[in-house]
C-alpha cells in the first residue's frame, strides 16, 4: 500500500506531469517524485518534449545521491526500452532506488515490462497508485491505445450566446489575434486536423499550423527545431470529410504546405445516408499512425462526432460578444431534450486575450 | 494632485468597495483607506449593507489615533447629511483628518456638499483621483443619476453551446443548484425584476427571491433582518413586460408574495408596433424609486434591451453541457454582421457549483 507521503508525491506527480501537455504529443504527460530514505522530497521532474530526458531522469538528476535506497514516484510505468533516450529502468537501478510507486501500467507494448525489469533487479514496485486521476490526466496518449483511433479534441468559437457567425454568414474575427495564435499552438500540437466539406466550401481555410509571433518556447511545438534555433512545426495532416470528394483542386487546403487526405465516403466507408463512416476514419487514422486530431467543425460535423461518441476533450473559445442570430457552433448532436444534454466537466477556465477559452471533458470519458 | 501613495491607497480603495458589491444595494458601493501622516497605511474600511456604518467610519474606527494628521482616501465623496449613521463628513473632522483624497463627486442632491464642508474646516480636499476607475466600480449605484432609470443586469443561462432550452422546449435544469441560489442572491439584492410576456406564458416562474440554504452572511441581502436572526428579503417588484395585459388572474407572478406590475403598451407607452416602449417602462419604474433591475430574459425582450441601449451588465450561467438543438439565449439584437457584434468586457469569471457565472460590461457603458 502507499504511504500518505506517497499519495501526496503522485499528487504532485500528476501536477508536474501537466507542464508538458502542449510540448510532449506525440509522447506521454510523465511526472516523478522521488522522495529520500526518510519520505523528504529530493527531486522533481516532468517529461518536456520528445527527445528530451524523461520524467524520471530529470527527477534522479535533481535528487543525485539522495535517491539512494529512496522512492520513486512517477504516474507512468517506467519505460524498458532504448528510444532517443536510454531505458529508466536501468537509470532507477543505477541510482540505488529502492522502490519504485507507479500508476498507470504502460500499454504501449514497445515500452512495457519496466515493472518486470525493476522487480528482477530487486526494486519493490507498486502498480496503479491513483491511477484514475493519474489516467485522465494523461487521456490524450492513453485513449488511443484503447480505442484504435485519435484522441478527438472537439475547437469551436463562438460568442458568448452561442453563434458562430453573424446573421449575414460573416465570422472574422469573432474571437481575438490571441485566442486565433492559441489555435495555431494547438494544431502544432496535434497530429491531425479535421474539418467537413461544409467548412471548406464556406471558408477555404488553409488549416497549417502558423506560429508567427509565438514566442520560442512557449508551447504547443512538436519538437524538431532547425539548426538555427528558430523552430519548425511537423504540420498536422489536414483531413477534409468530404462525402462526394468534391474538394475542389484549388482549395488552399491542398497547398503543398502540409500533407491532406480528402477522405471520401467511397475510400473510407459510408454511413446507411451515404456520407463517411467517422469511426471508420478515425481508426483508418489509428493505423497510418495518427494519435491526437483537433476537429476544427463546423457545426455539421461536430454533431456527427458527438452522436458517434467521438469526442474526447473541449476547447471552446467564447467571446465577449453577442450577435443575437447567426448559426450556432454546434448542429444536431442527437439530443432532444434536457435530461439527455451532453454533460461535460470543466478541467480549465482562462482569458486568452479578451477571450475566454474553456476546456472541458465529456462526463463518460472522465477517467478514460 | 494626488502622491503615489495616494494612487495606490485609491486602487485599494476601490478593490475593498468591491466587498460589498452584493449587499450594499441600495446604497452605493464605498471603499476607504486612511493613510497616517508618513503616507502608511493605518485603517481599511467599506461599506457593508444599508443601516452599517459607512466606509469612512470602518476605516477611521480603524486607524484611531493614527488618523490625526493623516488622508482619508475615498472612493465617492464623503456624505454631508446624518441618515441611518451621521454625516461622514463630521467623522472625519473629528478624527483631525489633514487631507481627504476622493474619487467621484456625490451626485444625489440629499447627501452631496461634503467636499465643501471638509474645505470650510480646514481639510484639503482633492477630487477626481482615479475617477473613471471608480465609477465603473461604483457603476451601479451611479448610473441611475444620469440616466434618470434603473441600472439593468441582463441574466441568462444557457449551454456552452448558448442554448437556453433543448429542442423539445425542456430547460428545467440547465444549470445546477448553486447557479439557481446565486440567482436568487441577485433577485434579493435587486429591487426589481424584468421579464417578457413569453416567458410568463412558458414557464410561469414565480420570480421571487428564496434564500432557502443560502447561508446567513453570503451576500445578496437588502439588509432587513428579523429578530429570530432569520434573514428576511425585500422582495424586488417584478413586473411583467405584456403589451396586451395578457397575464392570467392565476399567474404565480400574481400571487401575493411579492408586489407585481403587469406593465402594458396602454399604460407605459407604445412603441411603433404596439409593443411596450422599454425606455419609457424603465423612466417611469426610476420614478416609481426603482434602481436595480434584473431583466431576466426570455430572448425577445432581451433582444430589445440590447436595441434600446438599456443594458448596462451582463451575467451569463453558462452550463458545462451541449445541446446542439433548441432556442438561443438572445434573439434579435438588432446586429446583422460581425462588425456590428456587441462587444462586452468580461469582468469577472467564476465557477458556481458546476456552471460558470460570466460577468460583462458592454463596451459603451465601460466609463459609466
Ligand atoms: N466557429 C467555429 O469554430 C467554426 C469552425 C468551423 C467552421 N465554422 C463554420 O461552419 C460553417 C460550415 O458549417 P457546416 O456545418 O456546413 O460544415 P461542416 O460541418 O464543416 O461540414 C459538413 C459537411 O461534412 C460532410 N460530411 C461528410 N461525412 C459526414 C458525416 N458523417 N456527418 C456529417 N457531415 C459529414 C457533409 O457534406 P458532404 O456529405 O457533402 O461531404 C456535411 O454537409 C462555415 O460557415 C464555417 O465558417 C465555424
Ligand atoms: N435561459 C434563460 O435565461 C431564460 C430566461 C427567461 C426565459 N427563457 C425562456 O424564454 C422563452 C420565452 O421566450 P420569449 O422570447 O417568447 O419571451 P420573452 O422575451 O419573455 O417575452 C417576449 C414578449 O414580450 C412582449 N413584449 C412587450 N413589449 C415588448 C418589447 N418592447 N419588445 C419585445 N417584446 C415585448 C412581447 O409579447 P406581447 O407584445 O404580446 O406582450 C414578446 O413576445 C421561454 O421558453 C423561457 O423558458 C430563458
Amino acid at each position: 500500500m502507499a504511504s500518505p507521503a506517497e499519495l501526496a508525491a503522485m499528487r504532485r506527480a500528476i501536477e508536474l506531469s501537466r507542464n508538458g501537455a502542449s510540448t510532449t504529443p506525440p509522447n506521454p504527460d510523465v511526472g516523478c517524485v522521488i522522495l529520500d530514505a526518510t519520505g523528504a522530497t529530493v527531486g522533481e521532474g516532468w517529461h518536456e518534449r520528445p527527445g528530451r530526458p524523461h520524467a524520471e531522469v530529470n527527477a534522479l538528476n535533481q535528487a543525485g545521491e539522495r535517491a539512494r535506497g529512496g522512492t520513486a514516484v512517477v504516474t507512468l510505468e517506467p519505460c524498458d526500452h532504448t528510444g532517443r533516450t536510454g531505458p529508466c529502468t536501468q537509470a532507477l537501478i543505477a541510482a540505488g532506488v529502492a522502490r519504485v510507486v507507479v500508476s498507470v501500467a504502460d500499454p504501449n507494448p514497445v515500452a512495457s515490462g519496466g515493472a518486470a525489469t525493476l522487480r528482477a533487479h530487486g526494486v519493490d514496485v507498486e502498480l496503479g497508485v491513483l491511477a484514475d486521476e493519474a489516467a485522465s490526466a494523461n487521456a490524450r496518449w492513453l485513449i488511443p491505445f484503447r480505442t484504435h483511433r485519435p484522441f478527438v479534441v472537439w475547437k469551436f468559437a463562438a460568442t458568448l450566446d452561442g453563434r458562430s457567425a453573424a446573421g449575414d454568414g460573416t465570422s472574422r474575427w469573432i474571437t481575438g489575434k490571441e485566442a486565433r495564435a492559441d489555435v495555431h499552438r494547438l494544431r502544432a500540437a496535434v497530429d491531425t486536423v479535421i474539418v467537413g466539406s461544409g467548412t471548406v466550401r464556406a471558408d477555404d481555410p488553409q488549416l497549417t499550423a502558423r506560429l508567427d509571433g509565438v514566442p520560442a518556447g512557449v508551447g504547443g511545438l512538436t519538437g524538431v527545431e532547425a539548426a538555427t534555433g528558430d523552430r519548425t512545426v511537423d504540420q498536422p495532416l489536414r483531413v477534409v470529410v468530404d462525402s462526394a470528394g468534391a474538394t475542389p483542386a484549388t482549395a488552399r487546403v491542398r497547398d503543398d504546405q502540409a500533407p491532406t487526405w480528402i477522405a471520401t465516403a467511397e475510400e473510407v466507408g459510408a454511413t446507411p445516408d451515404g456520407r463517411v463512416d467517422l469511426t471508420k476514419l478515425l481508426n483508418q487514422l489509428y493505423e497510418r499512425g495518427r494519435r491526437y486530431a483537433l476537429l476544427e467543425g463546423g457545426p455539421t460535423l461536430a454533431g456527427a462526432f458527438w452522436r458517434a461518441g467521438l469526442i474526447d476533450r473541449v476547447v471552446g473559445y467564447v467571446a465577449p460578444a453577442l450577435l443575437g442570430a447567426g448559426p450556432a457552433a454546434l448542429a444536431d448532436a442527437g439530443v432532444n431534450t434536457i435530461d439527455a444534454a451532453i454533460r461535460l466537466d470543466v478541467t480549465d477556465v482562462r482569458m486568452v486575450g479578451a477571450d475566454l477559452r474553456i476546456t472541458a471533458t465529456p462526463r463518460e470519458h472522465r477517467k478514460a
